[in-house]
This record gives structure tokens, sequence and C-alpha cells, in this order.
């Protein structure tokens, strides 16, 4: 049995537009984390606070996913998807960190993080300007 | 088998601070739903968005637990736990949302919500200003 982090934010913007910031490097710079390396496209690997993660899946207008092949013990073979889908006048990303082997405290912290920056990626879309790391949203005293 | 939302925070103040506030009808309504009612104390029961939550437990300086009693059948029979602890020169808030019979799109959503919530009791806490419902960080256009 594993544990996943779920979310969902809905953005002002078109499933194109969210897609395209997923698989490049300065869209992901934009929201998660602007000191990003590497590759967003299918078969890519992308580099965040150290990890990197294997670009799995990439489906115009439908999904994105990500797999953790260098990082923490806590990180390692997770999987992150982004799944997209256009209603109610916006796009809804529904996503998933999956695979968490403990619910941990660790995993608790993440879960609050990504929400953040979930809604940094909302900002980004709608109003040219994310909240991507360093100065991020802080969710305890000194982080 | 069940399905959890995780959170955690860490805030500038005090475990009994933090504990009030969560055992508190004012308290409670700085944070998540100003037209809360209810009694927060031990045995009490809290309406918050038209659902019904028992006051279960709650430790003073340890944790608050609340039963959902009445309400959407995504809801109904889940528990929440706010576990605190004081490390760091702050307390750290562990939250729990268990027992969801399935991972739907409500969860993901809700757990994005919890996530704004738990910053609004935070910032409560650290600037005397929350952002309860109405009046909440919207996480899609419209809500």
């Amino acid at each position: 049995m594993t544990f996943d982090i779920l979310h969902r934010v809905g953005i002002d913007t078109s499933v194109d537009k969210v897609y395209e910031t997923l698989t490049t490097l300065e869209g992901n710079r934009g929201w998660w984390d602007s000191r990003a390396r590497g590759d967003g496209h299918k078969g890519g690997v992308l580099t965040f606070f150290e990890h990197d993660f294997q670009v799995t899946d990439a489906v115009p207008g439908e999904l994105v996913k990500w797999k953790c092949v260098r990082g923490s013990p806590e990180w390692l073979g997770t999987e992150i998807t982004f799944q997209l889908a256009h209603k109610k006048d916006q796009t809804f990303v529904l996503f998933k960190h999956a695979g968490w082997k403990e619910p941990v405290e660790f995993m608790h912290h993440c879960s609050t993080k990504w929400a953040t920056f979930l809604l940094s990626l909302k900002a980004l879309l709608e109003t040219g300007k994310g909240r991507p790391a360093p100065g991020e949203v802080p969710v305890y005293v000194g982080g």
C-alpha cells in the first residue's frame, strides 16, 4: 500500500497554455523552481530542487507525468501526474503525487507546499507572475 | 481501504493559542468559516458550511479531533485531526482529514482548499487576520 497527495486547481486559461507551461523548462521555472534545469518534453529529464524527474508521459491537452529518478528516499520512485480538462470556462488541473511509502510528516509538509505551488501555477497563467522557489509562499517559520 | 488528506503548517505562536483557536467558535470563525455556529469544546458540535462536526477529542496542547456527523455523502463519517507540537520555535499543526471512501475529484479540490485554510489559520495567529469563508483564497474560477 502506498499513499498519494491529491490537489485540484481551476485556471482561467486554455488547456494548451497549461500543457506548454508543464512541458517547457521556462514554464516550469515560472511556478515551481526558478532554478530548474533540463528538458520538459516527453523522455526528457527535469531537475528541481536537486531531484531529477523523467518526463514519462506527455499527451497534448490531456496529461503530463513525471517520475522521480533521483532525490530524497521519500521522493525516489514517486510519480507526479497532471491531468488536464477544460470545463466550466477554465482548465482544471487534477494533480496526484503518488507512491509515498509511508504518510510521514514530510509528506504532510509536501502536500501543503504542492497546494501553494499549484496556486503559483494558476497565478502565473492568469496574471503572468507565479511564486516559484525561492520566494514561494512560506508554510512554516523559516520555510 | 480509505483515503486521507494530509497537511502541515508551522505557526509562530504557542501551542495553547492554536488549541484555543481550534476549540472556540470565535477562533474557528477566524480561519475557516466566519458563519460557523455551535460549540467547539469537547463533546460539542460545530457547524461549518452546513456540515456538523462533533468534537470527539480535545486534549490541551496535544490535539483536536472532529467527526463529520451531518453533511455531504463524501464528508459524512470522515474525521479531521489537528495534532499540535511545539518545536523549532513554532507550533506545528499536523492535519489529517481521514476516511474518504474514494479519491474523487471533490477530494482533490478539498485537499487544496484545506491548504489555503490552514495557511489562513497561520495568518490569523501570526497577523491577527485570517481568510475564512466567504472571502477565502480562490482555487478555481468562481470558487
